[in-house]
C-alpha cells in the first residue's frame, strides 16, 4: 500500500499532543512571531531518506502558511550534507515543530536504511526481504511503508490478512491430536476465499507433509542453511518458502544462498538505528514581516 | 511520573486497532474458543525489565477474563529463561494479543536495557543520565517511563515544561543583535513562575556569561571532556550543569568524570536494541471448557 | 471473523447518542426511575436470529444493572412468539434501550434470515453464498456477521485483503495496452504473499486466458447459467469460479446447478427486509425499588 | 434540518475506515498512481435521487485533487441512463473511493424513492407521511434526510424532541394505577416549554379521553380505517392525527382516506430496496500526467 | 433529563486530561502512593448544592479504588461546615483529583445558589425561573442540570428542540417584508410536529398579533413589568407567556408579580459565583498499606 | 503560551455539538438559505476584550463562506457600542452560530475585564496578578489565555509544570513526622531539572525555615498585609513571594503594598461576570444571492 495518509495525520497528531499541548514555553519568551526564515532539514549520516512527505504534513499541520519544499523523495539514497528539504515562514513555527519531525524522519528513515543494507547482503540472488508484525505499536503502517523506501517487502500487516499457522498454533493442535495435515486442511476450507495459507516448520519432513497437505507457502522456522537447502530442493516450485528467525547482517547471505522465496526479519522494524538528521536555520535569511 | 495509565490505555488501544481490527483469521479457523490453557512470557536475553504491567494491562483488554499474573516488577534485571508473567485462560485470546503484548515488552525493556548499560559505565560518579525528546511519536510517555525504570532520570516532557534556550534559538536570537546576557534575562522574565532557566552553550566563556546572566542551567554541547571538566571548575555550584551531544557508551566515562550533574542521552530512545522476550503455551495445561 | 466486540460497542455508541443525547423526555416525565419490571424481546416473524448478544450488550451500555437473559442463540431458526430474550430491572432503562437495540436486531436478523433463503434455494449443491462489499455505511463487519449467521460466507472485507481485478480495472488496463495476461502476471508479482488474485472475467475465452495467466479465483459476471456451465467445465479444478451480478432468490437455482463454486450476492447486506421484533413489558412484574 | 455536514463527515469517515484502512491493494498493485481519467455515476433504476452531495464529500475526502461535479439534485426523479455526477482526475482515487460512495448513494436513493412510492398512494389527500425511529443505527439523519427528499416529512429525531406515550407505557402506568387522564396531565406538566405531547390510543373512546385530557396528537395504532374515520369525525380539528402501524403500499390509500393528518412508517427507513446505481470510467478519457 | 452521564464523563475526562496528562510532580515527589486515608469535601458557604455524584465519578476515574461516599444529595440546601462527601483511600489519589472535583462543585453548586436566589425572590407567585442557551462552551448540560437541582426550569437544551422566532429572524423576515402573521403561519407549518412555536414581542400589539396567528408560547423582551401586566391581561390563557431580558435580583419580583407564566434569566449560567467548597485530609487516618 | 488553535478547535466542535447536532429548526423553517446580509458583534458594556479570535474561528468552522473581520484586538479596552467583528455571508450561518460564538466572547471577556480590575487596584505596585487552577472544566488554555489578555500572569497550567507543596501535602507530611526541611529536600531531589519549587507557608517562622531548605518560591496563604511585609522584610530577594487565599478588589491593594511579588487569586476564572456582546443584523444589508 501507498503512504497511508489518515493513519500519517493521526499519529502526528499524537506525537504533536505529546509535545506542544501546552505551547512551546521558550520560543514564546523569545522569539518574535512576526519574524520569517529559512530553514533547511540536513542529512548528518549516509542512508537511505523516508519520511519526508511525513515531515512535510507536519510541518503544514502547525502552521499551513509555511512553504515546505521537499528535495529528496523517500527511498532515495542519501550522504551527509544532502538537504532534505528546505522550510520557508514563520521561525517561530518551524522551531514548534522541529523536534517531532526530525523523530519522524529519523526513525523512518532509520529502518529503511537497515532494510537497505539487509538487501545488499543478498546482492546476485533473487529473494525478497520482508518485514514482521514486530512493529512499534502505533507506527505499523508507517513502519511498513518505510521498509518498502528502504527496498524490502511487507509481509502481513495484521491478523486479519493471511493465515499464519505458527508454532503456538502448532503445539496447541498437536495437543488436541490433530496431524499437520489435518491442520492445514482444516485451515484451507475455514480460510476466507482471498487468503493463502502458510504454515512454519522445523524439519524438511514436516515441509513435505505441509506441501503434501495443501500450504501455499512454508516459512522455515530457524533452519539452518543447509537444512534450507535441501527444504528448497524437495519443494521448491510447489509452496513458496520463506526463512525466518535469528536472521542478521552477519548470517543472511548463506540464507539467500540456499534459495529461499523470502527471507522475513523482525529486527528491521524493532531494533533500527535513528539516521543522524538536523534541522538548521540559515540566520541570513531573517526577517522581520 | 508514574506509569501513565490513560496513555498506556490510548496506545494500547491504538496497537491492537493495527493488528486485530479485521479478526484474527488463522486462530479462528483453527483453535477452538472454548479451550484453556497458560501461557509464559519468557525472557531470552540479559537486561532490564519493563512494560510487565502494560502487557497486562493489554492481555486484559483483549480478554478481561484472562488471569495474568505479574511475576517481575519493571525495573528488574532478568536472564535468559526467567518468567515475566503468566497467563491463564482463553488459548485463543493469548494467541490474539500476544504479539502486540511483545512488541510492547521488547521495545520498553530494550529502552530500559540500555539505559542501565550508560548508567553502569558511570559507575561511582554522582551524574544523572537522563533522555531526551528524542521519542518515538506517540510513545513518549511510556519510553520516558522505560528510561526510568532502567535507572535514568527524565528532562523535558514537552515544550511547555521547561525553558532550554538551544542552537537554533541562539543562532536567531543573535542575528536580532540580542546578546546571551539578553537573551537569558528576556527568559527570566517571561518564564512561567515555577519553571528555570537552561541555555546551550559551546565554550567556557559562554557558559560564564550565561551563569551571570542567571541562567538557571546550563547545557554544554559536544565539549570535549577536557573543556567540560574547565568549565565545570569555573562555575560548579552557581548552576546545574549538563553534558549532550554525540555522547556514546563508548565515549561517557570520561564526560561523568569531567563532573558535570547531567548527562542527556538521545540514543536512550531513538535507538534501543529490543530485548527478546517471547511467549509459550504449554501444551500439558491444555482444556476444553 | 467472530462478532466483532469492538466494532459493536463503538456503533452501538454512535447509536445511542443518535438516540439518547439529550434524554428521553417522555420517560422522565412518567416513569418512576425507582420502578422495576421484567421485558421480553418476542419475535413477530419467522427467520434466523442475530444480533442477541448486540441487543444484550447495548442494553447494558445504557445501564448495568440490568439482568438480560439471551434465551436463542444467534443464527438460529425463529418463530413468531419466540422469546429472543428477557430483561430484569428498571423500566426506565429497558424503555430508553427499546428502540435502538431492536434497530439492530431487525436489521441483522433481516439479513440473516434473508441469507438462509439463497442457501435453502440451492440446497443439493455444494456451493458457497457469499455477500460482498455493499454494505450499509459503518456496519460492515455487523452485517457480514449476520450473514455467517444466516450460514452464508465472507468475501472481501476491504480493499486489503484480496486482489479482485474487475470490470473497472480492466477496461483502464486494456486502454494501456494491456493483455489480461499481462494484468494477472502483474498482479501476481505486486500481491503481498498472502494474497490470492481473482479476476472478472465475461466470456469463456476470458476464463481460459485468466486461468493460463495464474489466476487463483475467476468471477463469472452477468453470464448466464449456460455460459457458466460451459466455463465450469472447461476450467473446473483448477480455479475457483465465483458467480455475480443480478442474482435473485427466483433465478439462484440454475446458477447453482451451473456448478460454480461460489455465488456472491449484494442483494444480502443492501436490502434485507428487517424482521419484524418488539419488546413488551410484563405489567404484572412491575413493583418499586 | 438541512444535510447534516458534521454527520456525514463522520459517518463517511467510518464507512472509508472500514474499506481502505490497509489500502487497496488491487490497484496499487495495477493502476499507475498518475493516470487521470473520468467518470460518471450512472442511474440503472427509475427513483427519486438523494445523496449526491454525499458522494462528492467522500470522493472529495479520499482525494482532494478530484473534480466531481453533481448534475443533479438530490429530491430529483431519475431513470435508467441519467448521470448523477461526473469525477475527472485520479483514476487510483475514483476506484478507491467508488464502492463506499455507491453504498451511499444507493442505499439513500432506495429511501427516497421508496418514500415517494408511498406518497403516491396518497395522491389527492391532505395527509403527511413521516419516518419513525426505526432507522440504521449510525444514519439516523441521513436516512430521515433522504425521507425528506422523497417528499416525506420527519417524525422525532431522537427520545428528547417530543414526548410521545407509547404502548409500553401505558401498560406501565396503568399498572400503577394511572388514567390516561392522570399521564396526560402528568405528562403536559412535566414536559419542557417547548415541546407538545403525542399519545398512542387504540380506540375511539381512548382518543376522546386523550383529547379530553389535553393531548396535543394523539396516534392511532393499527387502527382499521374505518375506526380511523370514526375518530377522525368525533376530534378532528381539536388535535392533530397519527395514523402508524403496519401501513404498507397496498393498504395506505384507505388509512389516507380516513382523513387522518399524518401516517407514520418504519418501513421507509427499516426496509428500503437500494436503487441500482453504478459508477463506470471511460476508457477515451485516460491520460497519464 | 437526568445527570447526562456520557456527557460527564466526556467533561471529566477532557477536564482531568487538562490537569493530569503530564502527572502530579508534587504529589510523586513526596506522597507515597501506599499511603492510605480519608478525606472530607466541606462547604464553606452557605447555598444549594450541585455535583455531589459528578465528584465522585471524578474520584473513581482518577483511581476505581477509592471509596467515596456522597452525604448530602443534589438540590440540598448547605450551610458552612457541611460535609459534602468522605473519600478513602489513596491519599496521593485524592490530590490528584482534588482541585478538578472541587472545580465541577463549585460551579454547578454556585449555579444551583444562584437559581434558588431567584427564586426565593418570587415567593408566593406560580411562575416558572428557566435557563437559557448562554451556557459554558461545553458544559451545557451540566448547568442546565444545576438550574434543575436550583429549583429552576430548563429552556431549549439546543437550536432543535422548540422553535423561537428572535429579534434577529424578525428583524430579517421584516426586512423581507413578512407580517408577523406569516411569520409565525409559516412557521407553525414548517416546524416538526412534536415542537411549539415561541415567538419573541415587544410591545402589547405585537403580542396579540402573535396570539391570533396561533404562537404557542409568546416571549416578552424588556418589557417594563407595567406593559407586561398589560399583555397578560390581554392574551393570559391563550399561550403561555415568558419574561426575558435584563432580569436581575433587584427586579425579578415586579415581573413575577405581572402574572408571567416563565421568567427567563441567562445570568443563571453565564454569570454564577462560585461556591466555596475545599477538600481536607484528616492526618489522623493516615496509614501505610 | 499563545492562543491554543487545537484546543480552540476541540472545545468549539463541543460546543456547537450540544447547540446544533440536530439542526437550528427556527431558521430552517423561516430564513431562506441564500440569503446574505452583515452582522456585527457590539460590545454593551466596559470592559477587555477577549475571544474575538476564538469567535472568527467558531463562524468559519459553521460556515467556512462567511467573511469575518475582527476589528479590535484581544486585551484592548473596549465601551459600549464598539463593534468587535462584523460578518458578511449567510444570514441562516450567522444565525446558527451566533449563541455560541457569544458565549465564548462573553465569558473570556468578562474574565480579561475583572483580570484588569484587579491589576488597576495594585496600580503603582510592581507585582503579578495571576491565575489558578480554579478554572472551567474543559476551558483552561483558554481562560488563562483571557487572564494574560487582562494583564495578569499564568501560574500552573497543570499538575506536571511545577512544584507546588500545598497545605493538604504538609498535612500528610508531618504527620508522617517530616519537618519542613526534610519535604523541601526532597521535592528539590526528585523534582525534574526544568522545575521550580513552591511550598505554602502559615507563618514568618516557615516562611524562614522553606527559604533555609532551599524553596524557590514561597506562598504566603491567608496572611495578613502586615504578616506579608515581615515576610517580605525577611526573606525579600531569597525567594520569589506569592500571596494567596480570599483576596478580593475590597482587600487587594495592601497586599500589593506588602511587597509580595505575586498575588494569585482564584476568582479570576471561577467567578467571573459575563460581559454583555451582542450580535445585531443590519436589515438594509439583506440581498438574496
Amino acid at each position: 500500500m501507498l503512504l497511508p495518509e489518515k493513519e500519517v495525520d493521526n499519529i502526528i497528531d499524537l506525537a504533536l499532543a505529546e509535545d506542544i499541548s501546552y505551547g512551546d514555553v521558550t520560543s514564546e519568551a523569545l522569539i518574535p512571531t512576526e519574524l520569517q526564515g529559512k530553514a533547511s532539514i540536513l542529512v548528518k549520516a549516509e542512508g537511505i531518506l523516508a519520511g519526508g512527505e511525513v515531515a512535510k504534513r507536519l510541518f503544514l499541520k502547525v502552521d499551513p502558511s509555511l512553504r515546505v519544499e521537499v528535495l529528496i523523495r523517500d527511498g532515495a539514497r542519501v550522504q551527509p550534507g544532502d538537504i532534505v528539504a528546505t522550510i520557508f515562514g514563520s521561525v517561530f513555527s518551524v522551531l514548534k515543530a522541529e523536534r517531532v519531525a526530525l523523530n519522524f524522519l529519523q526513525r523512518l528513515s532509520g529502518i529503511a536504511s537497515q532494510t537497505a543494507q539487509y538487501i545488499a547482503k543478498t546482492h546476485g540472488f533473487i529473494v525478497s526481504i520482508t518485514d514482521t508484525r514486530k512493529t512499534t505499536p502505533g507506527l505499523r503502517l508507517l513502519e511498513k511503508y518505510a521498509v518498502r523506501m528502504g527496498g524490502g517487502q511487507n509481509h502481513r500487516f495484521h491478523l486479519g490478512d493471511g493465515i499464519l499457522i505458527k508454532d503456538n498454533h502448532l503445539v496447541v493442535l498437536r495437543a488436541l491430536s490433530m496431524s499437520l495435515k489435518d491442520i492445514i486442511t482444516r485451515a484451507k476450507q475455514s480460510a476466507p476465499q482471498g487468503l493463502k495459507v502458510e504454515v512454519e516448520v522445523n524439519t524438511a519432513q514436516e515441509a513435505l507433509d505441509a506441501v503434501e497437505a495443501g500450504a501455499d507457502i512454508i516459512m522455515l522456522d530457524n533452519m539452518s542453511p543447509d537444512e534450507m537447502r535441501r527444504v528448497v530442493g524437495l519443494v521448491s516450485g510447489q509452496v513458496k518458502i520463506e526463512a525466518s528467525g535469528g536472521i542478521t547482517l552477519e548470517n543472511i547471505r548463506p540464507v539467500a544462498m540456499a534459495g529461499v522465496d523470502t527471507i522475513s526479519i523482525g529486527a528491521l522494524t524493532h531494533s533500527p538505528k535513528a539516521l543522524d538528521i538536523s534541522l538548521e536555520l540559515e540566520p541570513q535569511t531573517l526577517k522581520v514581516v
